[in-house]
């Protein structure tokens, strides 16, 4: 009798500890995924998923590789130039996208939709692992839409400001010029939405993994943005914190895809100012070996 | 007496299951950093810490956005071209970078270092998070060098193809023509190793944040393809799974640096190859609204 009360006893303080350690870890998970703000705005939850799963990608990648299963090969097709023009053409090329800067004001002037095209066809020449090309560019000119963007954007902007930054930037504010305020979002004739997706799925509607999804359509916007600026456009480039998933709502995305980046392209307003910034010099960037 | 046994066991079971909870999750959290194969390799781990911590860009990070404290505004100026040569330079670019493939078959005749120089130069014109410009190209020439850089890669795709991948791969391993030999790397006149500063330092020492830094690098190497692909130079998109600390440690890069892309560049060797592949139409790409 009384060492079955030791063994209750026991069993209770068993289950109380795992129960609370249970509990304990699941605060833990939750953390990641806390805002602050104590309203409830269930699409935030959803932006801490948008990477893709390392572990998984450890598990069934081996590198960045086309899969080349069944799939013919041929010659590839290759142009040449002499050694000069190579030298002239990339230097001429660095010349064109050294002028390239990031503006933020920009003139509601319409721009013609056929460079849009070639732009966003441009981009989607960039490689991707496993050639699954994860990308969705979704233009928008509509008015109304360019303005319900700036409406979630800019609410969440305000959150960020003044409520996620901490006393540090609350401090800093006055020093930066550019606050939650996006004028672009409307005068901007075309707003360009980069959304990757984080997966795809088979003909028999399972996922299929797409391996460096981030890094691949990272790289076809470094090639937009080359092809927006060879056309004498501009653009500055976004990453709306804790937006994605009102936006992806808002333009009727499907869940696999995640916004990753935001695009305003025009031309610049008459009065453009940008920060008088320099690049940092050759041998700060490149090493030698 | 007797219920000081009670209690003297009661206190007993708490310490074990606390202690054992407690070693489940600290082997959880190892679970994301084991890797197959029994031999120790403590460069791997790293590999894994490599992304930008998520919940610190949360609570740091407001958008990317240059730090504008105290820099001078200047008016940005603009080279504008009439519609028609926006159209045509917009329809040229596509059609020059849509010749660009991944090639894996390259040739060991050099290439001007003066290209190169000037395509990393153009890479480094990319936009940054906060204009950290978190990259480091290293421009590996050095034969040597070079083949130390493939024993380590071939190395580690060899145990990727036979141990990590998994009976799935193993059965499909015949349907893919490449392996993990990797010629190219000994071949190609230039490697380029890309490397993403995960954080810079501040000039008390402290560390800082490079926010984005991951998408950053990858614009830039967005650009530097278009760049070479400019220049009638060609590579392969290559991401070493698990080479990044070695060949950190190799090249001697601080550990702020992760190898995030590597890209042998050269001329195609005369009988190279490419899958056959089509890209994307451009209505499965754009979304108009």
């Amino acid at each position: 009798m009384l060492s079955l009360t030791s063994v209750l006893i026991a069993v209770v303080c068993v289950l109380i500890v795992w129960i609370f350690k249970n509990e304990d870890r699941s605060v833990e998970r939750r953390k990641g995924e806390a805002r602050a703000g104590s309203q409830a705005r269930p699409w935030v939850d959803e932006d801490l998923k948008d990477s893709t799963d390392l572990q998984q990608v450890e598990e069934d990648a081996d590198e960045w590789q086309e899969s080349e299963e069944s799939v013919e090969h041929i010659l590839f097709s290759h142009t040449r130039y002499p050694e000069e023009e190579m030298v002239t053409r990339s230097q001429e090329f660095y010349e064109l996208l050294n002028k390239r800067r990031s503006v933020r004001f920009i003139s509601n002037e319409q721009v013609p939709m056929e460079v849009i095209e070639n732009v966003v066809k441009t981009a989607g020449t960039a490689p991707s692992g496993a050639h699954t090309e994860p990308w969705t560019f979704v233009v928008v000119k509509d008015p109304d839409m360019k303005h319900k963007i700036r409406e979630i954007i800019e609410e969440e902007e305000r959150i960020n400001y003044l409520k996620r930054m901490g006393q540090r930037w609350v401090t800093d504010l006055k020093k930066i010029r550019t606050n939650w305020i996006k004028e672009y979002l409307d005068t901007a004739p075309v707003l360009i939405l980069i959304f990757k997706q984080v997966h795809g799925f088979t003909a028999n509607g399972k996922r299929k993994v797409h391996y460096y999804n981030e890094i691949s359509v990272s790289i076809a916007c470094g090639i937009l943005l080359a092809a927006l600026q060879n056309a004498g456009l501009v653009t500055v480039t976004t990453t709306p914190l804790n937006c994605g998933p009102r936006l992806r709502v808002l333009l009727s995305r499907p869940t696999n895809e995640k916004l990753l980046l935001l695009l305003p392209v025009g031309y610049p307003s008459k009065e453009a100012t940008v920060p008088d910034f320099r690049r940092k010099p050759l041998d700060q960037v490149m090493v030698t070996v």
